[in-house]
């Protein structure tokens, strides 16, 4: 079945979508309306459904699958739906909204192998252990989880492949620079976003937890590595695990990012950098991709609105 | 016996002091010198140590309690020690250390009735168990530790007596302002800078801790939250315990200043309002009790160099 | 009669407000309608006039009481009136536009009887005589003015009640800090705002008048203080005069908020903790009076947008 | 007489110079020295007047002019004096410190009669009136203050020379942007640094007098607008007065440079622009002056420690 | 013919314009309407052209010169065209383009004559020779093109206008400061924005070209002087010409606005002011122009949003 | 025979090294001493030579290889030489400045053929002809200048080290991330600094030049690659050419860091994030090769003055 952004301007369908938001707003003729975001794997397009009676209102809500019979339109320079007609998915249809969320585009397999490599490189014994530890815990999450609700990485298993694209080239800095130390450096970036888990509510509807909120995931991969040592009984004022911490809290890079102290080792500076480095790619080559050659992307909030020309050689 | 800052420019003196700092120079001539800083309980004062022999390098080092004779002097504007001769005390001399560090003027009984009364405030019985179990584990320390090594509070008991002072405003805020919380706002203020305690070394010849560094109080305390609800058996992830995380972590106001998260509750706002105020009245009141009226104190660091006048009236 | 604010959602009603605001603007079909804004006591709601006739606009003018049929109904979360039928307020009925305003929930002789007891805090005599002449000549607009047009206490009566507010922390620092001077510190807050009476138009649709934008509240202040010594006959060149001006000078606390000194004693900075506080405490109370427990506020716009969360104990 | 910058590096002589500063301070011998600084109106230089006696001490003090025999050296690169022997001017000889103060070098005649021709260009009668009076009052040290302690204009004169080079600039851009209003543009430069006649001390060991510190030159002009206004009899809430205020209170041009509000006249941005570019040009010249064709200038401190290049051509 | 902006709001009308932007989008009804800006000399007006065929859409694009019949209107204040009918211009009717692009209101000659004029104070050889070569070959364009897309002297023949205002304040200033060196000044003034012949796509319809994005004015105008040199066969290194690109790569004064380098020569410093100072005179200036006395402009982007009020007298 | 920094503290010795400064000052005594800072491959080092004649002032100059004796000594905690004797090294001695001058530690073999391996990695014609023509006209310079004055890779060999290393990061990235254009990345990273061969005066006493100064390296490299086009004859206004220039004229990332144009091609930014991850590993390692395991290093001035702690495993 066709997907939401294979249909062309002007052309009919009628696909399976999720419902990723729907909010009641009333139009000027004093009806009320629904204003629905439809969400495939191949993205996120908004229509309109006027005149909703009170039954529909309470029927289509956020989370449901449904099939969707309509017109792609354009709004403004924007795709949108002009909805025809829609239901909800029934028994023996694919009615599993995982199935319509975005996903990384690596097998969960090769992201699973490529972490247990780069296990095998924290050499460091309380380092090792808390970090299998956490892994272990946190497992299913990782490789689920978005690495964040909007901006880079935002879709399902976002985290672990972010994180995995930074083992990368922490490998190859370790090959270039000897002094770095590998259990900090890999230990590090493995955990460094890993308490989005718990931040972040999950690849459906990504929100923000009240945990997430008060607390940030920075200081809660903290608690989850002081957490880790209590369970495995290793003395958390370690200097290897204190170390450990530090990188974690550090890796933001500066205070006004959220880290609560500056790096003040070089492997929390390099793994600022990686972090950083990273996510610029992901987010710059997102827009490049739906950019012609000779053209400029859109505007890219999260680079200060910049603009990025994609070349035409 | 008289204090090194009764002592009068020129004057001829013979007292016991505590060395804070040594540090071993070369003179023009080649000859090692030793560059001390004493203290009492008046303050402190450097003075130079010429041709000191290996012996004496060894023997006068930072932490001992010498008997000390020499003149009163001035370098540059500032009071200096023009020394004669020294000797350790001895057994049956003043030779305790802690008898020559500046203390807040108040009694340490009259503190711990303020914390016990304050105590009483907190109705929310999570946050109660948690502080009440954390003030007891860190109690010689609160009372003992400095408030910072430098800046305001930077005497022995300074800790307890910032924090107290606190209370005190919040006290007064509570019965103008009934919306606020007393539970996370007395809560919040006792615990706020209780990780300095483990952050600083103690109250002689303050420096910060490895863990202090690379952790900071801030998160210090979150964990020190999060290790006291284990031991007592509490559920960390109560909104009680999470949202007093949250002030702590907050209470510096803004993340340039080391807050992984922004204040997101009233009561850590105001935190940081009584925090902020109570430091600037310590910092200005010391350099104004050293000024005469009509004049304007020196330069102070902390508050962008400003100078403040006191008036003649 | 009901309040605005306390129609239900889809309710039917029929009551008197006061045209807050009235913008005429061209609908799709070409034709004329108004944009209302309608205020009473309990706050101010938009609601749109469609296919207005000329004489209907200028009959519907912003200052004018109306009696209002309509139904209250929710644009985008937001609640706004629809308009059934108005017409102009009649003798006999009440279309003073006083009565439609915003005010502080505490009576004037309250605020009076407060203001009168901070005057005897003022020893120094020239500081006393200033502040009780200026109280004099503005007394009228002191009780009836808003401490704002946006953001904090912007309501009428708002300028006394947050300066009364300020007097009742001053009250307590004097207490807590013996250092301070009662005479600086409770005479500048009782005029630190006081230029308002001149910078802002009134209560009723509150605007900046041309000497308010040109000169700013603080150098107004600044300017009444010196012709109220020419018109008493004290020497303006007095100390006490001129730090009385200073501390209003400076009570912004930095020059990017437009005092064009920074604070240089200590009471000057004092009262700029306790303005921004009790200003900061207005805005977030608000805010959270209309929030659920266990929910954000929306954002709010003079804390960098952050949200506050209302706890659920 | 030679003057102290005219004297090449090693060379003997004995002349007239004032006392600008004379610090008492310790030698490492333990005995007292004098620090002094000299000028004459080619600079100021340094000298240590190595075993001072208290007679001496006594003697030789600030503001005083003294025959001073000694060599011209070098210390790192910055010229001082040795200093050989030293004794008061006596009567007779050119014993007045005027004399020895750096002047403009524009005859007083000459800026009189620039100003004179300035005060036609003002043709709106209460600004003309209120201009004039100020002028009157403040004329003797209208040609003598210098314009700041440091950085620009910083010499005897220098107030009035820095407002007449700005009036000439002001005439062409009259001439070539017809709509400026000249009475707010020429009034405005007359009076906008005119309140250094009270924030600064005088011309000789220029210091900032404490009602400069207290509230600024920038408020203490709008308070002689004020006041002259009403010695004259202008209603002061005339609209003509009120910019005239507004001109100078803004003319920093940022609240951050100290103007309570922003320019909101173009006239009032104009001013700043003129201002800022006179004292820049000033600056620059000045030490541009001491450099030689084909060098960079030291760094300029209030550039942001910029060095300015030179040309050969 | 009427202008655009000559037309009172309420009348019929039937004029030439040339049609700046189309814009197509779609209707609540589903239906395309184009959104049109029409523009003549008097200025830009929005109008809405509903149910448009394909037909229409294809024809009426930007660029394009109409005749156009409609009625004036507003819409929330704003001016715009209601449209009745539209047709295009024919042969023999006013068809061209440039007759509907705003433009500055000095002859051409008479900015011809004063570059001239200008050209002859450039009295060092290889300065004068290379702005006169870069003069002669972008003269078509520098007397056509604006000074930027949108904010200060954005009409046909800005770029030289603004050019030869600032030349005037340079001449001044040359006679006031007789420090400043002609030929850097003058000709740096002169190509200081010559680079925006290459930046900006012309008069009609400004757009940055890619080599504009990518490279900017400023380095732009470097290349232009190092490729004149080599085609005049002048050496690029002379120190001359070295400082002729130093004064127009550092004319932004700050990195932050796109100077590469910061201002190291007396000049460099003084056409950065000048240009700041003609720009802010012609934004003023051009709002002011549209406000009546005893008003404030409407909010200057540029100026951080300041309104600047238009005095009474 | 040893280098300075294998010197034991307190050791005698005599070593052949190179004068890197010598200030001449006045010592108390009123007679003239060198201070000297003397350099060898391991580090620089400073000593004073006391009551020197004006023929030794003459002799022991900067540039000048001496052989020295003294003693390894230290002043505040810093290393310094007390000096016992010295002599100019004569002939047949190593008497080669260039022996004393701190290498990079990688032979110029090396880079060599890791420069000549990179530059196949550039496959679009233009660019690999540019990058060539560039590297030819530069080779000298290019394997010998230091990368920066101060700061990082601040030796001989430095700028084509710190060039190499990127390109081994590079590399890496260009497998990880297939979107990359390699000729872009590794042609941008080949000639990102190499201006500084203009802008730098050499590896020996480095200086920055008269046009280092007045365009910096950024600019030069934009032009160097502007000539190559005319050299070769290549279209300078091709498209690739004009993205080589953007991607060094962007590559430090902001404007206040001197770009003059923001990065707005994916490899301009990837290339800012490898210059300034290279030059901080270079940075940090320097020190903490200096460090002590368990100890933090001094602190680092590039790094705002953070320290950095080198861990005990």
């Amino acid at each position: 079945m066709a997907q939401l952004f294979e249909i062309k301007n002007g052309e009919q369908f009628g696909i399976f979508v999720l419902i990723k938001a729907a909010d009641i707003r009333t139009a000027r003729n004093g009806k009320p309306f629904i204003a629905f975001r439809f969400q495939d794997r191949s993205g996120s397009m908004d229509g309109m459904f006027w005149s909703a009676t009170e039954e529909e209102v309470n029927l289509y809500q956020a989370g449901k699958v449904v099939f969707l019979r309509g017109k792609r339109d354009t709004y403004q320079g924007t795709p949108q739906v002009k909805i025809e007609s829609m239901r909800l998915a029934e028994a023996g249809e694919p009615d599993d909204p995982t199935l319509y969320v975005e996903k990384v585009k690596v097998k969960r397999e090769d992201l699973e192998a490529e972490l247990d490599d780069a296990l095998l490189l924290i050499t460091e014994a309380n380092i090792a252990r808390v970090v299998r530890k956490i892994i272990h815990q946190t497992q299913e999450d990782f490789f689920v989880h978005p690495a964040a609700k909007r901006l880079h990485h935002a879709m399902a298993g976002g985290l672990s492949f972010h994180t995995l694209s930074m083992v990368k080239i922490a490998r190859n800095l370790l090959s270039i620079y000897p002094q770095l130390n590998p259990s900090l450096l890999i230990g590090g970036i493995i955990l460094h976003d890993i308490g989005k888990t718990v931040e972040l509510s999950g690849a459906i509807s990504t929100e923000y937890t009240l945990k997430g909120k008060m607390m940030g995931h920075i200081v809660i991969i903290s608690e989850m590595i002081d957490r880790a040592c209590s369970e495995i009984g290793i003395d958390p004022e370690n200097e290897s695990i204190l170390l450990l911490k530090h990188v974690v809290l550090a890796h933001h890079g500066k205070m006004e990012f959220g880290s609560p102290v500056l790096p003040q080792l070089l492997e929390a500076e390099i793994i600022h950098y990686i972090d950083d480095m990273d996510a610029k790619i992901n987010m710059i080559t997102e827009v490049l991709d739906k950019t012609e050659p000779g053209e400029f992307t859109s505007q890219i909030f999260a680079l200060d609105r910049r603009q990025i020309y994609k070349p035409k050689f």
